[in-house]
């Protein structure tokens, strides 16, 4: 399992005396606690640095090329995305919007030995089909074709959750990185209550595809 | 009330003597004869000048550098746009669609003071963060959740209407800046039948949204 | 009838042996052999000569312009292409979904006197307006409103589409302009497999539109 | 002798009643009024129909395709352009030196096979190396190498140069299609004054170059 | 006397404490306590807000733009910019050679009736065409044209220089808004070091230029 | 001692066989194979990937930020590169140009903590500021200021060269891995021809600098 985040979070804050370089730089150590929780190594997070909300000016090109450069490393049996194109997403014209048209592409690109060709001739890397895909969304579900029970991993789950301090904590508009038992619980309880049910279970819905990456909405 | 306007208007004509300066100056005046009869100040029309029928290929991030700008200076209390990623807009690719998009990105990336951040260092500007929505479409209306009672207004509203000559009236094959009366009447009673009704009454249809820009879309 | 494609289908090959520039070839002949068993002569195909699977990347203001160009020279009576914006292209993320929105731009400023003027006063040409459109997708069909009974026409198209060797035959992994009988009866029967059926007639579905370009997608 | 140029000349005016358009037009009269004198026909002038003042800001790609697919289809003996990187051009920022850039550029990528490939495997055209090169400047002429005595054609550019009435005649702030008699006799004579003598000779210099167009610049 | 500066300064600094956000700030008071001891007003200060160190990826055309912008708006009678090409400039790929050109084409596109039209038709500006310019570079000063003797007011320039803390004193590497007199001291002998002395005075050196922007580099 | 280099060297070649990725896989072969000759190992050859001949059409931030990334991990003692800007670079609008521009765009971007910072923040690389540069040209000289006694090392040069079969030797025009001992010998002879004499020795000249890269001309 390996994490490929786009953007460093560099800008997402109501706290008015974090920098770009602070918030950067809390956002992974956030991250690397909360993949610790799930058993996820550190040198398993991959950032591609990216700025935070300017994602969509970035030269595409450039992106998918670097996409592309990590699914023909990594080699992933499954591709977990934001689904491109969704409802929420067609609205939600924001870094996550780009992040699911670009993960995407590089997906679809990846497969083509003809495709940035450079990375094979040059870095030992073969061209790489992802066969299975599960997308996210987290808007109105209505795409949704598996359902995953997770009931036992929700307190690991709500544990990761509650590392993310600056983004979702009471850091958010003032940040500490100490907080409270008492907003630690809080911010367990939200993401608690972000879990869905289904069938009296908890569950994460996904739209799964297996097949040719150029057919991925079909 | 403020109007913000992306293009100048300088294309969209049939009327083969016009050119793009006459058009452009033309549609100024059909827009602040049509805002002087709803009581809006001349100085409340903002356009920012780029060329009709080219807003796709402008560079976005400058495109919404520019709006982010105008949205920190006036701080409006409700953002009016085109719905982004709407049946209608998905499809209909050209300067609309554009700016229903650039709209959306422009009311996100306002509100984070780490954005466009020039803008607040040497221009005295404040991040700020959109509070309500109203969006609009010209299609299906299929997510509409909010409708005004317009009836009161529809006279003004036809008025106001009649003054898009070279946009609607008898102009956009031919355009005279003296239509004659029947040709004025004929334009009011085409703008009367554009205006929806709803339970009897004559409304205008929104989709209202409260809340942070980033889930625009839920 | 005149056909125009973006790319040379340069890239999309499982084939370990064969080069960019030999595929282009290979697809070329393969649709010229097509399109001969369908009566239309070989000038009557336009490739504009861009490379597969970048489309997306190219510069679009100047790929626009050169579909303005053959639009303002064939002049044709309906236009006939992927369905912008529907749900298969707006996850297909990939030239298929580049070649919809762009034809679908090209339509719309074909028709302005004032966009691309320097191919109205330098090359002799006249600003025109596509008066039909057929729009296809291959997804779920669910914006079809007109369905044309191919029944006479499904040998013919059968022939044609088994031309298609390296794209959709045994070329695919291992291409051989010869392939054996055995081998084009299986495409053959596969083309077969791909025509819809309807009320018990072979049919083709399209999204019928007639009107303004800026319209297409009401 | 075919010309090819980059833009229509439809900005530079100090007439107050020109349109872009009509200014296309007339530029476009000129220039095949001073060919024709000159024993050019029409079908040899060439214009690629950019806007005028904006060429540096068009996709650098696309131009340099659009002046490679010149190439190889006229494949000339010489070219004649401005001399890029020239103590002029490197300080004349516009279109010329846009220009001067743009035409080195296309002449050397127009001789591999392997570059804008579409035009090879799709239009039947071929590489093609330009041989012979014979640069132009305006300032200080610093590297000519070679002289051609004009003497015996001074006339006759003189009288192809009282054509550009709207560029360097009357017509710069006034245009008028018809000069009077004293007006073109001055076009003349400035035209006259343009031309250099060296030796007591009417001449006009060049830096010639033959070989690589990878070392023009050598 | 107006000052229009293109970027906040937000990235040049050795001192690991400050972010950007501070070091812009910092350096815009610093530029606003120099211009105040030229006596030059706070409003007269002109910062584009562009980002420090990156000015030459921004989308060419919207920078000139807002400078075409500034131009028409403040009528100069003189235009003081880097002189574009220079040996310095062509060497210096940085914000320093990118302004330099950027100032030449916005020079040049400001007085064109027919560029950037929607600054005229929608804002109630003019084209503008600057008369005069002084360019500097600060090499090898080879084009110099005009000498200013500035002796008088050398105490005036080493004072403003020493505002300049965060740039060019001790702040460089440890900034302190508040440096000690010796550093001042230091600052100050440092600013007179770099005035350059000719025929025994205190100068300034120029290439001065006047006529039409087009020929800037003649 | 690292070779970073931008472009494949995919598209240079007059031999109608060799495609783009067979001539990729070739120039890399010969390049690792000259590189044995001056004992640096193959895992000190980094080629970025991109396409040869097309370098400057790239994303010009996307490259630097490569680059960047690249000084920041190998963080040399001295750069050798093409000097930017010099009278043959000037000239010579192509991937060496682009190249010798790029090269000094990222010495300067790579010593600030505050661009490109998610390549510190992310990726644990610290800014790094080259201390000393040795550029080079192969023109007319005019700048160098250091020469290098090359004499014990001028066989080990011609040995390395001689493995440039398909770019200076008969590969060119008919590539053959396995040249003849003639052709070797007239390789080696041509490498010889190319080695400058200075005082009766063989040099290699260089323009050499030291100090802030932002003065890298001066």
């Amino acid at each position: 399992m390996y994490i490929v985040t786009l953007t460093t979070g560099n800008v997402g804050t109501q706290d008015p005396k974090l920098s770009r370089t602070q918030l950067a730089e809390i956002r992974r150590q956030e991250e690397l606690a909360a993949l610790k929780d799930l058993g996820i190594p550190a040198d398993h997070y991959i950032n591609l640095g990216y700025d935070d909300g300017l994602l969509e000016f970035e030269d595409r090109k450039a992106v998918v090329e670097n996409l592309v450069r990590w699914i023909r490393k990594l080699r992933p049996d499954v591709l977990f995305a934001w689904d491109p194109g969704k409802n929420y997403q067609r609205w939600h014209k924001s870094d996550h919007r780009a992040a699911a048209y670009l993960a995407a592409d590089a997906a679809r690109a990846a497969m083509w030995r003809l495709l940035f060709e450079g990375q094979i001739t040059q870095e030992g890397l073969k061209e790489f089909m992802i066969p299975e895909y599960m997308f996210y969304d987290d808007f109105d579900y209505q795409d949704e074709n598996v359902w995953v029970d997770i009931s036992d991993f929700v307190e690991k789950r709500v544990n990761a959750d509650s590392h993310y301090i600056s983004q979702f904590g009471p850091g958010w508009k003032n940040y500490n990185p100490n907080p409270s038992e008492a907003e630690v619980q809080q911010m367990k309880a939200q993401a608690l209550d972000f879990i869905r049910t289904r069938d009296g279970k908890r569950i994460e819905g996904f739209r799964y595809y297996k097949g040719l990456p150029d057919a991925i909405g079909k």
